[in-house]
């Protein structure tokens, strides 16, 4: 895996455009800049060309989707294509919420997308796979986790990372599976949202490598909350959400490969 | 007091849906997974019906409340009741602006709401009691802050939680005050948005012994906040805010019981 | 400088109503909480009028910005000055986002601002000056900076505290420039916006010696940041915007006193 993007991310400081939910936006705004990035957030369409232009990458989070930030996607989707600025697409929720699967499917049929993030029931929903989930929360369902995000992936010609205890990251054909990570992300309502847009910091850096790219966003997420749980003496979520901040900004290339547990390979 | 709904919550898990402020929401979500529920937002009218489906209770905030939401809150208002899905209404700021006062009294109109959690200001208002509101804090005024909540718990037909320094809950008749708390909650933007949500969340796993709940919700938060102010050395809101999200985590019903005070019964 | 302004805000505890955006909202109202103010927020039209009326002060914010919220910001602003409620306008990205400097240029045309806070780009672009901005960063730019905020204020008749590592403040005419703060700024996405919501915090309390106050809000907040991130033993955003909530509820004018450094005086 090429840790290397991560200096990378750090020397060019790129702008992520966030179409953000409002529930975890200042996270994922803290999130970004502790990484390296700067974060942008837009909910006019008027400003579309704009935002996406000094944008290295862009993310689409359904978070608090509503019709006219539909639109607004569509719009900065279409614009973002053109100007060959990766997409990054979480699907908050399109696993508990059929209006919001149809958002997403007409998103997809839109535009072009780089990579899908989402849990199991979500990237299930979009793969057309059975599942039972739990309002934003994974669910459970039954099933094989790989053979969902690889379908996925092969239905929207995307690169998908599945998160969840294992992070499965797959192009639909070639699969990696990172099993670094802590049960204190399910607790931080903005783990997902910051992984998404943090994928999207690194397609900025890395923009034709998506399918690696991805990996990094994710080893970095994963090995850097993992080391930071292992520092607590108890389930601590509040001192977990500030450590993970602090950590994110000083962790290293060095660091991450330590401790990072990478499974399978190529499919 | 029943404080085996603690344990009975963090089993279930179940779905809170808010129809949330953008201020706060961040912190209510985390304070809901920490306690052991599982937070939904939603700001579209077209998912209304799909998102009470999964929902063990809702709660209406009305902290950044546009004539859109509104629409949105009695879409989602109508269903909950049809489905039996309990609502707490947070009425932020009523007393203090009289378009959140329509508001409120056209939801209350328009849906039954089971809990109506406020501070002083704002439940003198919806009781048409003179009080001298100051912005989204409680304010001064003179009165009888029990009289003051049962006057509204009577008018709407529902539990009231008038909470400050001291949590007045009644159902208009019988009378629970706690004083457990600390004044540091005051500091928190969301420390009575966190309140509202998690009494919805106590609904969710008791949903027919509402009065009941909604002081074990009371008793949670605030002996949480009790106890953690107590471990500050100073003052400390930023401190305050993250350590509270740790304890409700971690803390038990007999934590909990240990320090409860309540005052009078059946008044 | 009349560092008393922070014992009167402690002790009148003014509302400041916030046209916020939804990404900063909560750090905004829990720095202001911390200070010692007490904040609003408000997204509906039909509330101007009654919002107005309870505040002392008023801040508006571009960051996430939208046609329906710059009609907001236009009744909002036109009641403010007929109400003689100072007005701050924090012009986010309007150096990189040619829709945002139209909406600043609209307001500043529909209502009189008394202080315009933004960083070096943005008030470049307010001002007319040549200068490549970042996103909602500052981005790079050659020019003089202090000559720059002379002319925003000037072409607005109104005080500008261009931010940055050296804070300027200038009605311009007379200059002041403070040097203390932290890179850490940097590193939170709220950091401006609670800056700018402080001035009017201040305003609230000094309405008719705008630029004494605006003083005394940047000197708050940048000597306040400096000396927690003295505290720290490396570089940690998450714990320095905790702590930095801690001590601006801590923090005494004479701990401000102590370490601030003033730059320049008339110009």
């Amino acid at each position: 895996m090429d840790l290397t993007l991560l200096a990378k991310l750090r020397q060019q400081n790129p702008v992520v455009l966030n179409l953000a939910n409002w529930v975890t936006a200042q996270a994922v705004a803290n999130g970004l800049n502790a990484v390296g990035a700067s974060p942008i957030m837009s909910a006019e369409v008027q400003e579309a060309a704009a935002v996406v232009k000094i944008a290295g990458a862009v993310c689409f989070n359904l978070g608090t989707v509503t019709t006219s930030q539909v639109e607004q996607m569509q719009v900065v989707g279409r614009f973002a294509n053109a100007q060959q600025k990766p997409i990054v697409l979480d699907p908050v929720a399109v696993g508990a919420v059929p209006y919001r699967r149809q958002v997403a499917l007409g998103l997809l049929t839109t535009c072009q997308v780089a990579v899908i993030r989402g849990n199991a029931g979500e990237i299930a929903a979009l793969a057309d796979f059975d599942w039972q989930a739990n309002g934003i929360d994974a669910g459970t369902g039954t099933g094989d986790l790989v053979k969902i995000a690889q379908a996925c992936a092969q239905k929207y010609h995307c690169v998908v990372l599945l998160s969840g205890p294992t992070d499965i990251i797959t192009d639909g054909h070639r699969v990696i599976q990172l099993t670094n990570g802590t049960s204190l992300f399910q607790l931080q309502v903005g783990a997902g949202d910051l992984l998404s847009s943090l994928v999207a910091a690194m397609l900025a850096v890395s923009p034709t490598a998506v399918f690696e790219a991805t990996q990094v966003a994710s080893a970095v997420l994963a090995t850097t909350g993992e080391w930071v749980a292992n520092q607590l003496v108890s389930e601590r979520p509040g001192s977990f959400g500030t450590a993970l901040i602090d950590k994110l900004h000083l962790v290293t290339a060095a660091e991450i490969q330590a401790i990072l547990t990478i499974k399978g390979a190529d499919n």
